[in-house]
């Protein structure tokens, strides 16, 4: 069987698959439910494009790896036909760990438990079924192996997924002031003492790429309408949860119920293979079907939220620098529990409060390092003479208040 | 309330919403619904981009009407802003008859009915839930208007539907070579006698759309590994029922329930609400939530199947010109029922041939008439000097043998 | 003659020409010459795409004006034909005063008059020729008409002349890095008490603008050879001059001749007509046709010069945030000097500083104010959560140092 | 100094110079001429963004064949990195005798010589400027190397040459219906017996390649205007090459006055060392800067061809399958006879007959085979189910009538 296999890829045209170990982790049933997620959730019913998946993002940040690898290899580092190929897996199995609707329910089907946590169980199950052939990928993966500049491209401030990201992102939801030159970016970077840096003359290219991130925060991501879609579907979720705890009876899929009708712990979750099982077959697919269902269900809360999401009635949401106030809160509060007729504390399914913020540069997450033409290595907000370019590393945090329309 | 409103296109860039009544028309939960159905079945396994809906190559083609009127309304032919609307309304609604995974299901679920059937049913509901307002819609639609243009930039040789659906198609698959001009292309319509006619400085762009189809056509829409994967979908379909009619307990979910315990004739379908209003519930996560859960049913065959659809180890398909070989498919067969186990007649589900073919100028569906510079009309396949453009008005059929690797 | 054209661009895909009046004044000589005047100088030599002309981008800018205005129309705001024709033809004629290489040679050909102002003197011209029927638009050019939007979105802030000419230059330098969505900037613009303002959902897009110019400052505008081509050309005018005022005989066209062997003040520019007669005639070739004539010249310098640049041997130019070594700049003169056994004043054609800036967001050219949702007005660097914008208003000066290798 | 360069093209992103030697045939001065010779001669007056230039196009000719060759490597077929190399210096030389204007002045300067003639001795120069370190890609140039495939990468019915010069064209010019796609046409190539051949999955892709290459003859280089520019161009250089015979005074720049005022036959080209010298240093600045000094010239005849082509008031065509109706073309040129005041023989400057013709698929050219998927070898023609293919074989003929309008 052939398994040097090209997929078209409308962002960057061509897709290429090397090597018959990566052709194999690609067609692993754990990697392929990855088609049935969706990257950015709920965010199709603000932008309809943006219906591409985890399965379509890992296979762009693949792509990346192969160029940067070749890049790096171009300007005379030592980078193994063995490490190319792990990195690449690596990279494809970044985001293996999502659950439906990636980040929108990350914390609704199984709490406690991140996606990445719930990665690594995944790609230490899927290296014993290759009887431990992709040992080198995990090293890489959790920042084990010696060569950091190669956990740095799947990891870091300016890695191969936020670049794929953000392409595709922008691509898909036709936001295309997102878009970045992955091209131009790769060529710029270097290795430096063992890790990744920028050239000195990608600075410019560095600010636009944060400023482009920070563009598509604000414009899709975190977009009022993208919120309220993703806020309900949450709300949704914790409706059905408190109704099975209940013992009430709720249309789902097995698998969905799973994860309904028990409330799982990450130790359980570590510990119980069937908590997995169930995790690997569920997709976007469980969740849409059941609400659909549930549009009709006898519970009024739940009934209500179902039918608002489907037909597109969503939450009105507001954001505010400061806390939303207290007394026009608590009167719309009320004013929601008459209209609904529900109780006071059932409203909070109707109204109620968040936080969201966005860094579109976290020092936490490691710095860009540019290395400068004499040799030397500065942070990306020094070598700017866009001197306040640090202004990006603040945390910009805002409030969110959303209540339906009554 | 704002009605305004401009969604962003990754195709066009930017689609406006020009009125309230087509405002509320795309807010109406059966067309909301399209949100749901792909465009292009299961050619996202082959395509990994194309995810796009019959919701967003609907408002495509409406972005389209609103070019292609206003560019013959620079020309100097009269359209009224009511017929403008209508035509958009019209073309929103083209498509509002589909059911999941489109043409791929098309008479699985609903047998002996066309989507244009369904559509029309659905469209008099809609336009009782607007009091009739959508009526100059309506009459467009069915060509009862006596501008007959308006018809034939909806369904013609050269309409705003193909021109946005090769487009698409082309762009989320990432098969750029069938990207038409589609701004080009408005810009040398007009009108001669009432119907919609090319310029003649236009005759190499149409030889270019008509190629581009054709190629769409094989390269995408007739690709072998797309037919593998619709066909087993047509298979799971038609197990599920005959499973059903024996009383066989089946997941599924209500609407889909009712599609697959009833068999519903077309004269039940016009006749029965019930089965209407269950219609415009289903969409693709029905379909794919209900055969994850089959891939668990004690059925051997359509467990088989469903799992093969899930991991993607479809048919192998062989495409010929003449009709596939009688003995090789009988030996085929033979070992198939021998490997798995089952007898002769339930083998059909795992090989089969079938038909499929493409004509890329169907001169049934009108024709391309070209307005030459001294005023007369010709057809496209005389006008251009390429003498044998005709060639592309025969029909290619060729025969496919699909089945199961054992 | 039809004069409705319509005219391909590949930055915006068509461009139209709307009106009888902007078709004639395309069609005027003075128009024409832009044809054969590029944007960007001497910038192909680096980036060779960058061969796109003042002609081209003239039209570019007035498709965004056309844009634009339809935009606010459709925002309620009463803008009429004859206005928006006016509109057109003023930003047409924005840079009908720029001489060969544009800002490359602007004070070289003829000293102490700016592009502008020659460019009034060449407008009233036409506007003769057209029996004043360019008085609106003139009007508007020298923003004396009471719409001040409409001056405003030629020459402000945020006019389309820089949106054209971003997206342009970029598009055809392959810098891809610098488009801008202009798209998407028109449709966030409005009017608030008769000024252009910006809607404040659109300030992450104004960020990425003025990110965007910046980049394209440092990397193609002021890019290191770029300066290095512009400045040779700017020696080679110098001593060519130095050579006409001495009696050496110069091959040269007759228009160049005019400039060489005479020097015009601007008050002889404005009072005889027979500078500007000549000037309209004046384009790239003449200088290109000239300096390759002069490679063979028997001044050793002049002919250094010229064959420098056409065989691309062009100065080595190093930016520096401080003033460079003075010791180190003299030490090279000396060894220039003697390499090439000239004098040391007439060093100073082969080495020699200058000082570059470039600020992203002028102030003195106007704010980019922002309408809140509350109907307020804010200046963009106010209305940004990403409170450092200001920055960007931050003149930045490097000084260069440009020497010829020895 | 580091010859490892990256140059920006809009087209393919970016170009890579791979070897030091292929950046100093760049560097070569003959090479560097190519920068001021536009790839499509006056295409610019229809299509204003046609402005690109040999150079450009050479560079992307090499980046495709970079592709290619790495392509067919990974399809397992030896090519060295000598061979590489040459194989990209034979096609970056490959236009290197193109002359001002290209195919536009081809025989107007230099009659009776081709430019591949021209190039040949360019190149051969070249190789001696060089050492001979040029012999390798001098065979491949002319096909007496043993490698076949390498020849048919530079010149053949489906050559890189074709590949590029058909999408840099439509991108340049706008009219994208002219893009092929190369990328994928690069991955469809194969080597079957040593000859280049395309896989047969490919023959959409070449059928549609051959399509918008006919579209590209029709639309853009054989458009009516761009004839009549480029007529007048050629009807120019013939009158100044009269009155130069006559020995009337004409400004031009040395090099340009070698051609115009000696009749060079191909023998005295190759024998006699100062006409390719000169040749080497023309380029299209030369003839424009002439031509707009000749605008004012005494001889009404070549003073009113210049300012008709600077002011573009060019030639009326007329573009038809038979041959122009002779009493209608007398009676035309007594008109203009009588109203410019020329004499009959005169006229023929002013009105004139041609042919032009086009063949999409010219089998002098060799063919196109195909590799169909049981190893045997099909022309494209017989491949192709489109049966009528071989209609692109056969040649256009069309006659035109160009006249001054008066």
């Amino acid at each position: 069987m052939n398994k040097n296999k090209i997929i078209n890829d409308p962002v960057y045209g061509f897709i290429s698959i090397k090597t018959p170990l990566i052709f194999d982790v690609i067609e692993h049933p754990y990697f392929q439910r990855l088609r049935y997620i969706k990257q950015l959730g709920m965010t199709h019913l603000v932008y309809p494009g943006a219906l591409h998946t985890r399965f379509h993002h890992a296979l762009g940040a693949m792509h990346l790896m192969q160029l940067a690898v070749e890049h790096l290899q171009s300007k005379g580092h030592l980078i193994t036909n063995d490490e190319c190929e792990a990195a690449c897996i690596a990279i494809l199995l970044h985001d293996i760990g999502h659950g439906p609707f990636s980040h929108a329910l990350e914390h609704s089907i199984v709490k406690g438990i991140s996606h990445e946590d719930i990665g690594k169980l995944i790609i230490s199950k899927i290296n014993d079924d290759f009887n431990n052939r992709l040992s080198l990928a995990l090293q890489i993966f959790n920042n084990n192996y010696y060569k950091k500049f190669l956990y740095q491209l799947i990891s870091g401030q300016l890695d191969l997924d936020r670049l794929d990201y953000l392409n595709r992102d922008s691509f898909f939801s036709g936001v295309t002031e997102g878009m970045v030159s992955s091209d131009r970016i790769i060529k710029l970077l270097n290795i430096k003492n063992g890790n990744l840096v920028v050239e000195e003359k990608g600075i410019y290219s560095i600010e636009k790429f944060l400023i482009a991130r920070r563009l598509m925060y604000w414009q899709v991501y975190l977009h009022k309408t993208v919120i309220a879609a993703e806020q309900m579907l949450v709300k949704i979720l914790e409706r059905a949860r408190e109704l099975a705890n209940n013992g009430t009876e709720l249309f789902a899929t097995p698998t969905f119920k799973h994860f309904l009708y028990n409330t799982v712990s990450i130790t359980h979750f570590i510990n119980e293979i069937q908590h997995i099982n169930n995790f690997v077959k569920l997709d976007d697919s469980d969740i849409m079907a059941s609400i659909k269902v549930w549009c009709n269900h006898t519970d009024f809360i739940l009934s209500t939220l179902c039918n608002n999401l489907i037909n597109r009635q969503l939450y009105k949401v507001e954001i505010s620098t400061g806390i939303p106030d207290f007394e026009k809160t608590e009167s719309l509060k009320q004013k929601i529990s008459e209209k609904l007729n529900i109780n006071y504390k059932d409203s909070s399914y109707f109204i109620f409060t968040d936080i969201i913020n966005n860094v579109a540069y976290n020092t936490r997450q490691g710095n860009i390092n540019v290395l400068m033409k004499n040799g030397d290595l500065q942070d990306i907000t020094i070598a700017s003479d866009y001197s306040n370019l640090e202004a990006l590393a603040k945390s910009v945090t805002k409030n969110i208040l959303c209540y339906t329309k009554v």
